[in-house]
């Protein structure tokens, strides 16, 4: 059984909370300040920035400015963990772009912050929360698709995905979430201009 | 009825031709020069490059590398057009990037070549070629993605997807194309691993 440490309490943060119930992963949600807090459910451990983290998987379900803070914080403790960005650094002013640079990713951006060797994977982020909750993506099971350099976190976070009774597809190496992101930025655009629900969204048929 | 022309006669033109068809259009295939055709179809007007456009809409079939050299011979003829842009530049020799800038998109490039004002709609490029030749995409209606900052010229791209029994989905802005090509780039990654069927692909569900 694996274990997962959530840091933000946001929507997202919820949504992973519900994959990991169904993986039977124990849950760790570390919540940040002064946010608000859904109401704690019995299973999970709560604790507060600069708890240790006891999770083997650490998904960061925060906004990607707070990034650096993130890691300044958990640098040491990170370096043995495999990170899993889910981050889809929306112009909420705009609608029109991404934060992350043109040529790059947050996933990419991440990894300069950590020490050398940390193991970062994409996952998550062409997924609206509410396909993560259930399992669903409209009348389908859903489809997480997740990037990475490293095997062994890959691994990981696959089992950790399909153990939640989901589909996942590994796209490639970490230099992909690039194009992940774009199509989390599109899908989310798409279901603000109510062009897919938010119980569905993209997915790849088989 | 609408009326198109498709400049290139590869797999992708063929692909366009198929649906062309089933939209009851009249249907115009320029070559170009010493490329490889398939076999005459009736009801198809083939040309060669110089020949005059006839048709309303403007397929542009061929690798983004050759779009100056097809802006230089049409520029004049592409100004009264609808130009759809359907590519996909991935660079083969390594694919791990697209040939077009990282801020920027083919559709956004292929503006700066013509005319002020000339209507350019990014379509098509998300879907596999197998796709729209069938009108399926795995179980599914295959659904095309298109952008475009021209109501008139979005219309016309909707209803000819629609009349050749396809969901036309309209994802904003030409800005989008950037988005639109990732998500191509990375389902041919997909196809070519084997992730995915060259029959299906990434869909947009209800």
């Amino acid at each position: 059984m694996t274990s997962i440490s959530i840091i933000g309490s946001g929507k997202m943060s919820g949504a992973i909370a519900e994959v990991a119930t169904r993986a039977g992963a124990s849950i760790q949600i570390i919540k940040r300040g002064a946010e608000s807090m859904s109401a704690a459910r019995p299973g999970l451990d709560y604790g507060v920035m600069g708890d240790k983290l006891i999770g083997d998987l650490v998904v960061l379900a925060v906004p990607y400015g707070a990034y650096p803070s993130i890691v300044e914080r958990y640098r040491d403790q990170l370096r043995e963990k495999v990170v899993v960005d889910i981050s889809n650094p929306i112009d909420f002013s705009t609608f029109d772009q991404l934060k992350s640079p043109a040529d790059s990713s947050t996933a990419a951006e991440l990894v300069k912050l950590l020490p050398a060797g940390t193991a970062v994977v994409k996952a998550f982020n062409v997924n609206l929360g509410d396909t993560l909750a259930s399992g669903t993506n409209g009348t389908t099971r859903t489809t997480v698709l997740f990037a990475g350099d490293y095997a062994d976190a890959k691994i990981a976070v696959a089992a950790f995905i399909e153990a939640a009774g989901m589909r996942a597809v590994d796209v490639g190496p970490l230099t992909r979430a690039r194009e992940l992101e774009a199509m989390g930025f599109l899908q989310i655009v798409l279901a603000a201009l109510g062009k897919t629900r938010y119980e569905s969204g993209f997915t790849l048929l088989e």
